[in-house]
């Protein structure tokens, strides 16, 4: 009962990393039946949504990874309501692959089309980005966070993960205008999220110097 | 060889992520499907009831782990037929999505077609919650709980584990008046679970204030 | 660096559930294609052989992950070989859903059928067995077993894992004369494994009472 | 917070499980489709190309555990950037099941298709190799090694990594003379791989005695 958190963290490690392999299941069935008439090169080059469906999928959930993993380091207890909010987190984890193959589907689509999968695809993302704030939120206010964690570098995670969501609406609301240029903002977000986002906290036995 | 219970844990939880993520799985496989002949929108809402599978599996799988979880942390020693109980409980928790899309395929089935499917649904979800009701028998029993859980909160556990497949035998007793109605109950009956039932066990370190 | 084997435990533990679970997958692509033309009852009495392979690949891997816990918890330390044979295990666990599968598929097939899928079956549960065999030598003969564990009872372990081959080979010789005798001798041997295999060794603390 | 490595172990293990096991999904679904029309030995005889990808699959997916658990087991401390490489790694894993499915399932195919698919597949193994070097080429630089590792030992480990791209595009260029000798190639350097490559480093509390 030591550190209570670890097999939330391995429950969570064994959805994520099923929700990362989805796309590698979904490239699996394009294998046996690209070769039906055309040539092998064609039949792989038609495929390049699922390339991109694959390509978009790991990016996006490896950074929720990173993200998660950088969080619960600083969690030491749960409560149900934690749990509750992680399994929520995890349920718009879980349906990015079918949200980001939509998009990917579609890209070619009709104006509409790429105007209803990206924003079903933003959407699914905004309740991700969403629920890591709640749980944040409420692991601050039980005092569920590590005991050495400095309270001012806690404040501001929440600063830079209530700042998700604001750009995902950004990016939600230039869906409408170009949903090309919208998936373009968004992908941007993930890279700038990688590099300086709430998943680049300052390490145990470093020194706390974000913003 | 300190905390023989954690590989168990670790197991469990792996059966149970994927269970959760298998309707993700299902969703995966209407996306590039979707579009033939009808408009996107159509075909996206032809699917409700995949999305209600979804929801649903989340929400009856997700509180299993959460009882799975709360139970365990009080489970310090294994033996032999506490790991056979546990894995009979993982071989009922695996079925659920199969009945779960068998019920939200046939929600407007005729009346005997949700009568037969709400009765295999609340069949499986009975026979894990028979499982759940052993393994913390067996365990109680067997002295493989945490030497610092009090007895009265063991015994008190316990009671709330038997209150489930009771109220699970009413809601298949319901599914022969109504089957919406039984499945309503259902769902009430696992919101309960979360927010009251053996999962929400008091935490080490707070104070055992149960009923 | 504390305990070697943890992580290999994590890992096969993974490997094992996915296993464990390819059978409900199967199970999820009977529910929406069922009800064609005939009745659903008719429908879901067709499918007793996909349930048969589900229950028969419950039993069988389960035991199997029985035996992996059971048989690592005495092992402290890893090197390169342990770990090769430990994967070629797992390669060997894996194959049984396909061979469980085709062996449920063919129960009613000509007498031809049933000993080749019958075969196909013992032969890869007799593999699964001979690399347990060769972990457990291995284990033994480098040193890597946990010191506290008597080398008596590490004999008494080899020597009923040395049973199982045996066995086995001798179902696989009955499927010659009678396929489905053959198989209900096989599951005759996992009951017997789970309540007297080597997956019934002595827990830590409990005194070592094996013959 | 101990020992920070631990979470990117179990996560990058649960991602290794799933696609070492995509290719006994994928030979499940033979099991119920092969006896149409031809007898059923032809039918399964037919297949043997699922079951070549399924133990290549095996052995370079198993190798690459075999490298990763090895090579983690000197990592003590992790940052983003690490994290981010791990990432990029599992990324090219991952995609190692449908680069080799194209290869068996092309192996006698035309000379243009089997170059094509021998390349795709060296060129995922490739990926795979760099960013194992860049992992332990990072992880030296910024002192994240455990510091009981000998730096002579950690430089011999980094010869050895890069050993490996040089070799891969050796086999690369093989493939353009002849795809089946390249094949053939490659599967011996697995096997050099596992018997002495990275994945052969000295245990803790063993001699230090790597070339």
């Amino acid at each position: 009962m030591a550190r209570d958190a670890s097999r939330v963290e391995a429950f969570s490690d064994a959805v994520i990393a099923i929700v990362l392999t989805l796309m590698a299941v979904e490239l699996l069935q394009f294998g046996p039946d690209a070769p039906d008439g055309k040539g092998l090169p064609a039949a792989l080059a038609h495929e390049w949504r699922a390339y991109l469906a694959y390509v978009i999928t790991f990016a996006v959930v490896g950074q929720v990874w990173l993200t998660h993993h950088n969080m619960w380091r600083y969690v030491c207890r749960v409560d149900q309501m934690l749990l509750v909010l992680n399994l929520l987190l995890l349920m718009f984890v879980a349906a990015i692959p079918f949200t980001a193959n939509l998009l990917a589907d579609n890209l070619r689509g009709t104006p509409g089309e790429q105007r209803l999968t990206a924003a079903l695809y933003v959407g699914t993302v905004l309740g991700e980005a969403i629920f890591f704030n709640l749980s944040w939120w409420w692991a601050r206010r039980r005092g569920l966070l590590h005991p050495d964690l400095d309270p001012s570098l806690a404040r501001a995670v929440a600063r830079r993960f209530r700042l998700g969501p604001l750009l995902y609406l950004v990016a939600f609301a230039v869906v409408f205008v170009d949903p090309i240029l919208s998936l373009l903002a968004y992908l941007l977000l993930v890279g700038l999220y990688v590099i300086r986002g709430p998943g680049d906290l300052p390490r145990a036995g470093q020194e706390a110097a974000s913003p």
